[in-house]
């Protein structure tokens, strides 16, 4: 979970034209702390220049390589209400490996709408439209009573990586890939560590990011 | 963050009246794998008995008062946009003791309209909204660019806990609490497992959820 945070990192540190960064600069940027950068690159294969740092485009290829966003993922996206608008507005994906090529709902009213150049079509023609596992993510946005109703047509349509934002603990059989993201547990989790801040300790975790 | 996902499967087994539950069907319910279950729940001080299983109700009300949810926490939203009305809707949070109660945006289009009940606001608004720190947790889902800004405005208003969804690194000093959820981070560590799936292994990850 950490790559991501380099790769967000290198890329602002590469789109500002600076050629090289110290393991303490990148930690900062990427919110990290330094001595697991240093540890994580090194698993990487990577070692900086001592008193240089380490070549910004070249640590960048290597942890987009090591991410899978050195292809093009298709993402699409089931559930066309405010999340699904929001998760398919193209600013969140540009230039980040992942464009969103199908957009699925049930509601008449949402059918044939545009959103950036895509028609919502139904949820009924996923089957037949046809993705490659291997490079298609599929995204649940409907309501939970949907979801594993709507996580099946995903994988019956060849989809292999699932990230599930309805509120709903769902099964799917290897080798599919599932991961759920669920906004109350995310406050829930926060409102944890404000009753107990005592649990906020370790090298895992500083006072302030979480 | 195992303790929301057995607060979500209790709720449910509660409210389908089911009296005791044994820990693997409570790890089923729940996603989890049942030693941790049983590890994590020893740690609650909660041993449940053999041949009966865990009471329902009480391992709720525990797990709940463990997670600060014996108290309403109050939800102040920052951008209005697609994902800000998804957030606000009041279905997600619904008995989860979680409230919104204040909306803010500064697209004059957007002031003034009603979600729900509560009228969007300026967030120029924001600092006299007086909000109780150890009780309200602050939501950011305005573009990455003026996150930083927010994010300092939700501070000065006395907000102690922040959850960011804007996809940019954000800076709060201690003791206030900062956690970022960021689209693009889920979809690349999916993409990273795609790619890397002997990187599912050990007891932490099952080849299905990660």
């Amino acid at each position: 979970m950490r790559l991501p945070l380099y790769q967000r990192a290198l890329r602002q540190l590469s789109a500002d034209g600076i050629p090289t960064v110290s393991s303490a600069e990148l930690a900062d940027a990427a919110g990290v702390n330094a001595a697991k950068v240093r540890k994580d690159l090194s698993h990487l294969g990577t070692y900086g220049t001592p008193g240089t740092g380490y070549d910004v485009n070249f640590l960048l290829s290597q942890v987009r390589h090591e991410l899978g966003l050195d292809r093009e993922w298709t993402v699409v996206i089931v559930g066309m209400g405010n999340l699904g608008h929001a998760l398919a507005h193209s600013e969140r994906f540009s230039g980040q490996s992942f464009r969103a090529v199908a957009l699925f709902d049930v509601d008449p009213d949402k059918i044939g709408e545009d959103v950036d150049g895509l028609q919502i079509r139904h949820v009924s023609e996923l089957s037949a439209a046809g993705f490659e596992p291997s490079r298609a993510i599929g995204v649940i946005a409907c309501p939970a009573e949907v979801a594993q109703d709507v996580c099946n047509r995903l994988v019956a349509a060849g989809i292999g990586a699932i990230l599930n934002f309805a509120p709903a603990i769902l099964t799917v059989a290897p080798p599919v890939l599932l991961r759920q993201v669920d906004f109350v547990v995310e406050l829930q989790a926060l409102a944890f560590y404000v009753v107990h801040p005592e649990a906020i300790t370790g090298p895992e975790a500083s006072q302030s990011e979480l």
